[in-house]
């Protein structure tokens, strides 16, 4: 069997749709480069009162390719619901206290993998503590992704810069995993929030030129308001090659399938359209595949085993992975 | 080589010293009894704001009984320090994580031995959601392990009863495993917080009195003010067959090396001083077994490589270890 090298890079939850459906492949070795700029929920209360890197995207990744007894993995994504424990996830107390008692949020990982019995590996983006931050054209500034995910700004001012402070480098183990990588898979995920702050930690445009992987992009299914009105397939492409600052971008693949028309209304009303193709199948360099990714309306519940009625759009875990392994 | 079925009683502090000594003997099968009484502290809390029922001395005795990588056993003893986890201990979050996923604490407790490749096996008295109740001399009642621990009462007045709210049935798993012993170990602990409430478990009475297994008291080193005031070793051993019901302890063991007498000196300005023997070799049907037990003033914390001076009088393990072992 023909052994495969696929990088994956996003945050928690698009890497976690791509990396259980290619976990499923046992011929790729996977390797997940998660985005390090969350400071809301769970996450950002952890790192402003432990003084730790972000868990959260580290997690969900950690949770996709794990292979641990199901208690496991419903253990790390377990939420406290009840007192002052109320909104902490497990898994990010567990990757937080490690951090603590090893002082390297690495190790951390690397404990947990070994408990999760990952099948694969988990790499931050960077280790150094950084916060996403949007310079908007009146002057304002969006600082820390919880802000700018949830920013009311954004849909008033276009964003003039995007930039991650202080400076962070690249992690040197994601930098090699990207040059050892037969494929190179980016997103689906939030663009500003999930997204970006990869693509534009210093050394990663390096690598995604250097390295001979070839790139696929997931394209995201729906727009996000105020982030990417009205951007089309093509647009977030572009978009994509303006932050990365080269056109390394092989393959884009989105979603042919109209979605549930109930929903789509849902999300119209909200200001947040189907993205979609203009047909061709090039832009620039880059080709762009169509294909049927979408999940459907019922979805079945892995962990609690019981059918219920989707409320998101969201892509398939295992369309979107077979479409990608007939691509890698 | 003889294997022998060792049940040890007691609560986390006093249990984790038997079970870190005793581990080291391979041919003993240890199972380790546990009081579910505690509402104190980070387990308090816990029952409070989540209703599961108390992590806190179950965590001990599994990480005594660990034999997994370090880095897990500091995991699980790990306290947060700052925020709003502050005074929470991690072991205690994942067993109580995992009691609120399952719904069953004796399933945590068994996904942690798992995780922590424990050797043995910890067991819960009872799996009822209890707390202690003393009712004093003057009408007045402390309820709950922590009122009873630190209560001011328990120097004004005399102990009239000792019972457990709602009253509990004892676990069928901890009846067992005394009826299977070759030998059961009752302490070192708090005698009315940590032992009593293993003791006064309906059920434990007829377990120690039915089992043909050797029972042993390890008698603890000091005093406890309002608790054990002035309590000879005989006082031990006949306080500890007027809460059992029956005349059932083979052997008494206790410490016969005086301790630092600064350390003694400070004890006995808080009025807890050192628990003595009248040198005789029996009380009733008990021999009383005389020995040096505790730990040396320079003590080196396995965690943390360096050496601390003890500012407490406890038991050493090896030693307490050694002496039981010659006995079982």
């Amino acid at each position: 069997m023909l052994y495969k090298n696929i990088v994956v890079i996003g945050g928690g939850t698009g890497s976690y749709t791509v990396l259980s459906g290619l976990k499923l492949f046992t011929n790729l070795n996977l390797q997940a480069i998660v985005t390090m700029a969350d400071n809301g929920g769970s996450t950002g209360k952890l790192r402003d009162e432990l003084g730790v890197l972000p868990p959260g995207d580290a997690r969900q990744c950690l949770v996709a390719l794990a292979e641990s007894p199901e208690i496991l993995r419903e253990l790390f994504n377990y939420r406290f619901d009840s007192g002052e424990l109320s909104g902490h996830n497990f898994g990010n107390l567990f990757l937080s206290a490690l951090e603590k008692i090893t002082g390297n949020f690495e190790e951390a990982i690397k404990t947990a993998s070994s408990i999760l019995s990952i099948r694969g590996q988990v790499i931050p983006v960077t280790t150094s503590n950084i916060n996403l931050c949007i310079d908007l054209d009146n002057g304002d500034k969006l600082i820390g992704e919880a802000c700018v995910a949830d920013s009311k700004e954004l849909i008033k001012h276009s964003v003039r810069k995007v930039h991650l402070t202080p400076e962070p480098q690249i992690n040197p183990k994601a930098f090699d995993a990207i040059m050892k990588a037969d494929s190179v898979i980016i997103g689906p995920g939030n663009f500003y929030c999930s997204l970006i702050p990869n693509m534009i930690v210093p050394g990663m445009k390096e690598a995604l030129i250097k390295t001979s992987a070839q790139i696929i992009y997931n394209v995201n299914l729906m727009s996000k308001v105020g982030h990417s009105n009205n951007w089309s397939v093509e647009d977030h492409v572009n978009q994509m090659h303006r932050f990365i600052g080269a056109e390394v971008i092989e393959i884009a693949l989105y979603n042919t399938t109209q979605p549930d028309p109930k929903l789509v209304e849902k999300y119209k009303e909200e200001g947040e359209p189907v993205i979609k193709a203009s047909g061709s199948d090039k832009i620039g360099h880059t080709a762009l595949i169509g294909a049927d990714l979408i999940a459907d309306g019922i979805f079945i519940n892995p962990n609690k085993k019981d059918p219920v009625k989707r409320t998101l759009i969201r892509h398939d875990s295992l369309k979107l992975a077979e479409s990608l392994y007939r691509l890698i």
